[in-house]
């Protein structure tokens, strides 16, 4: 454990210092306070009639929070599931997250915020930095457990980067609509993610493989992040669509799709149990598959009719992919995808990707009326025909998995160079590689019989 | 375990996949788009001078997301304080929560949302659909960890239904006022709840007593659950009321009266052990009754004052309810109460509604001025006199309470035909009768010591 | 353990009583709804143009719920690291918050809240009582374990007074800014505990040493409090800033400020630790220094680049306060800080104070345009120099120290007085003094091996 190679007192000091100067150094020359956030700004604008009250905070900021809190604790918590990663879990979740929206803020910044060479923001770049920082964390599930801390803020740096790439090309360039991030954070975490294992594979990982499982209570903990993650969807999807009817519209198509999919989820997970005993991996995961396919096509007029087919037909696939799929990607493939985020994150991505393309394609001002401004403005303006837009929907997807794909791929050989100080094969999935990890007293008795195994005495001598 | 009748590889999935589809299906025939979520209807209004701003979204959505958080979270978490039913308790909330939001949309659409024989739905429709949800779940908790989960969804369809029944007959019919739900849902759900419990009686239960306790960690769980109900009551209590000064005064009402019952919770926990030591039950579920006791008046003109006294009132009883009624619930009236749902619930809910009535017949229009529209129309308008109101909301206790015990009664009895998967007397309070539960290790250590005992090897052989 | 001395069953039931009661019938006698929350009152005032959208109600309220959770399962689960003493942590925290929201809604009302004899309350006044209580839990956090609930109601009603004189006298005499409490709530809270932690010095503390530490799952809930005060930071410092520019500017300081900060946590306590291991105790409280340090100055125009300099400063700071300063402050100064207070909120509120004196000394009308009004008012109208500002800023800081070591030295004396049950060297951090806590069973298998060690059944009896 104190094994030179894993040995952090170094390694993560300056990389976690270089990282925070560089940023703090870039915020300085080049980000500056947006309208809403300017002091003089704002009061300048006021002249125009603007009101205190329509500050965009109050119509993003509860919907912030929310995202906030799925990427805290909803990924954070949801990967506790392991006995004994769960400090590694909300742990480095919280310090890849916290470096990830930094620079997330310059590099969606330099592509899409821009102002006379500065980059402007305000709670709606928190958002977008939020939501890219949800899509490295959706690639940290892939490589939990096998992974260092330095690892893990250097495929940070390069996915960020890379998802500002895709996310300009997607949205500016192609026009698609993805305002859920089926497409540019799910679609695009998750293979990302998973080219990353692959390249990391590591064929001794059995040797880890006792602490590869939840216990009790570690399940529990997982539930906490499941439910958040739940819940709060619908203000992911909604968070950043037009205002008035399209965040409504969104918030509740979410909510019904996540619905359905539950009751998807369930069933798929007892029928296909030898003994009809629900799974805790699918109830934590697959339930949330109908928010993730609902990513693209949330804010578009699917219905709740429509929402909940999608979301119905994404808890059956990410249940059978639990199943039958990762298996398969692990002993055929050589992916080892520890929160099985393929099933979570890869499969309903490229559905809500498809079903976002055909709602798109099937659009008419008829049933949209001048709200199709909102959320198909080229459509609407007549630019570009409904049938085009669902073209543009399909394009983006293949570009996305394109990024994803190659910069992983790329990536992970970055990763793999041995001096980042990734744990040996026969110590993944444990705390106390990285961190001070408690001894324990059994059975919670007032007399503390600490529990010092023959093991935890040889790692920490 | 593995007994055939408790095995629910097929049950489960059919009454899921059945209720799921139905319910899609009606979906598909029935709802739709209200005004605020629909892009046409929204943006034709918006001729007539409206902002995206106005839209309902911005001013109910925060509430209803802490409505939400305390369905899932709350009551999912506040039912964890079993030592080996924390699968079950947030697992089974999260199923039956799930479908029953569905199941109420459709239920309340046709009891009052109907336009042009289609219902209407938006954030309203779903702030409704989760409070109707949490009637059904707590009548979960006095059946907690004696039922399967396909009794439990057959429960929700028939309670979700009732509760609508009951809604409309109370507030629509009736007139009466209770935008928290001191009647509707509390009183309600307890005693539908307790009649069910009452029906599913079992002599034998004391072979399962040594399930029926907390373990540590097992109640700190369950104070998330706790913690999150109280802090979000407020937003419960105001999520409906009239914007303004409404939402703004049942919000704040609710939050003395919840501090003021704290105390006395705390005080009398500790007044009625013999040794002066705090009980957790107490604290996790009497400290709440005065977000119950509050549901109805919360809205009225009832002071901070008024709402501490109630508050105060309402912990005092709760408490004595769980350390003198409950015992001869069980004995004599053979209520096994698992959650003590009549304590935080019940009685606290029927103090609610007399609270209320109260508060409405002393209503004048010199303490409400013009507000007296938003609160009391009927008064208002001169139709009806406050003391009239007040009546009112009497009669539509006794109309909630006859609904709730005839429907838990005839509930009851269709719950307890042998063919649901109900658990046998001997494994009560059991995650592993429904669920995969993961083997132990003991203490944490790095030496997996897997604790496989008797009695687990004997179940699932 | 039922030691007359310890024993609460009328210690804490008549304190408690007396306490409520008094509040209620100062609630009669003194409070009124304010305009937003008084049904005539905001009906009146309609006929003078404002619309219900316009209660305060909305703008507020969102940041009052997320300060809410702060306060309650923030500060209350961030104290459960302690393995044996998560029921009081949680428990007692949220004894002492009821309280304390009644009391300082009372004592904030005398010195800022009187109309015509009356005290006026609505959404604002409850944040502030909210953040009131914030104060009385840090000071919690430094006489964690040892002391009793009766001490620490006493504790909170003298705390909370004083808190109350020392706001008026910062903020209304001095004309001071502190939005987020750098001072007010943190520096006061820190040293006021400080102080009576001294007083209440336990040379054999050692005693309880064994119990004065973490175990693995108790550091997972204790990182859910982290979390949420994390999170919420930026609701907290935003809270009651002026509308528009100035909620939405200090939200995104606070922000950048704590991402910095987390970066520069983790970076010292790998490289403080022999061994390069993160150390639980410095991420869940030295990452959070960088909402303490942005209390002040998050409002102004800080910038985030200037936010991001203060909460890496921050970080830095407070994990060498934990490593270094710590135990220097046992040893030679005994004061035993349970919770390294002084490291989250002592030191980092001064830093955070300082800060702030400086940015307003800075403060100019080409930066600030006529927003200077909101933040600045004083400056504004030209009654005094930018510089004038600053020295406002320090002289408040001092003011600030000097009533919190002041007040706590003595509140100190008064909790010393050995009839308020605090419980034996011996038994510190332990739950089982005050609460029930249930027999454990080991391994969580279905068999219930119950643990009772020696000692239990010795305090049991």
């Amino acid at each position: 454990m104190t094994d030179a190679s894993t040995n952090m007192r170094l390694k993560l000091p300056i990389t976690c210092f270089i990282l925070e100067i560089i940023i703090i150094i870039l915020f300085g020359v080049l980000v500056q306070y947006d309208e809403g956030t300017d002091a003089k700004l704002w009061h300048d604008r006021n002249h125009s009639s603007h009101s205190d009250y329509d500050n965009d905070f109050y119509y993003r900021y509860p919907s912030f929070q929310d995202v906030h809190v799925m990427i805290f604790i909803g990924f954070g918590f949801l990967m506790t599931f392991l006995q004994r990663y769960g400090f590694s879990s909300v742990g480095f979740n919280f310090l890849i997250a916290a470096f990830a929206l930094q620079w997330a803020t310059l590099m969606q910044g330099f592509f899409h915020g821009m102002h006379g060479g500065k980059i402007h923001i305000g709670v709606e770049s928190m958002i977008n930095a939020d939501f890219c920082t949800g899509s490295v964390l959706i690639s940290f599930g892939a490589v939990l457990g096998k992974t260092s801390p330095v690892q893990l803020l250097l495929m940070a740096i390069f996915e960020v980067t890379l998802f500002a790439v895709n996310e300009f090309i997607v949205l500016s360039v192609l026009g698609a609509k993805d305002a859920g991030g089926s497409m540019t954070i799910h679609t695009f975490g998750a293979y990302f993610g998973l080219i990353v294992a692959r390249v990391l594979y590591r064929p001794n990982l059995d040797k880890s493989k006792h602490r590869n499982s939840s216990v009790y209570h570690s399940d529990l903990f997982a539930m906490i992040g499941t439910l958040y993650l739940w819940m709060f969807w619908p203000s992911f999807n909604s968070a950043i669509t037009a205002h008035g009817d399209d965040q409504h519209r969104t918030a509740m198509n979410t909510y019904y799709s996540l619905a359905a999919c539950t009751l998807s989820s369930y069933a798929m997970s007892a029928l296909t149990a030898h003994d009809g005993k629900l799974d805790m991996v699918h109830i934590q995961n697959a339930a949330l598959a109908g928010g993730v396919a609902a990513g693209t096509a949330g804010e578009m007029m699917l219905t709740p009719f429509g929402s909940m087919i999608v979301g119905f037909v994404a808890g059956i696939i990410s249940v059978l992919g639990f199943k039958y799929l990762s298996p398969v990607l692990e002993s055929k493939l050589k992916i080892q995808d520890t929160c099985g985020v393929h099933n979570l994150h890869g499969m309903p991505g490229i559905l809500g990707a498809i079903v976002g393309a055909i709602v798109a394609a099937l659009a008419t001002a008829d049933v949209y009326g001048e709200g199709l401004t909102d959320v198909f403005p080229d459509v609407a303006s007549g630019e570009i025909s409904a049938s085009d837009q669902g073209v543009r929907q399909i394009i983006s997807l293949a570009v996305t998995l394109g990024i994803a794909l190659l910069g992983g791929l790329i990536v992970g050989f970055i990763l793999k160079l041995p001096i980042f100080g990734a744990p040996p094969d026969t110590i993944c999935f444990e705390d106390s590689i990285y961190w001070e990890v408690p001894e324990e007293e059994t059975g919670h008795g007032n007399q503390l019989t600490t529990v010092r195994t023959e093991e935890t005495e040889k790692l920490s001598s």
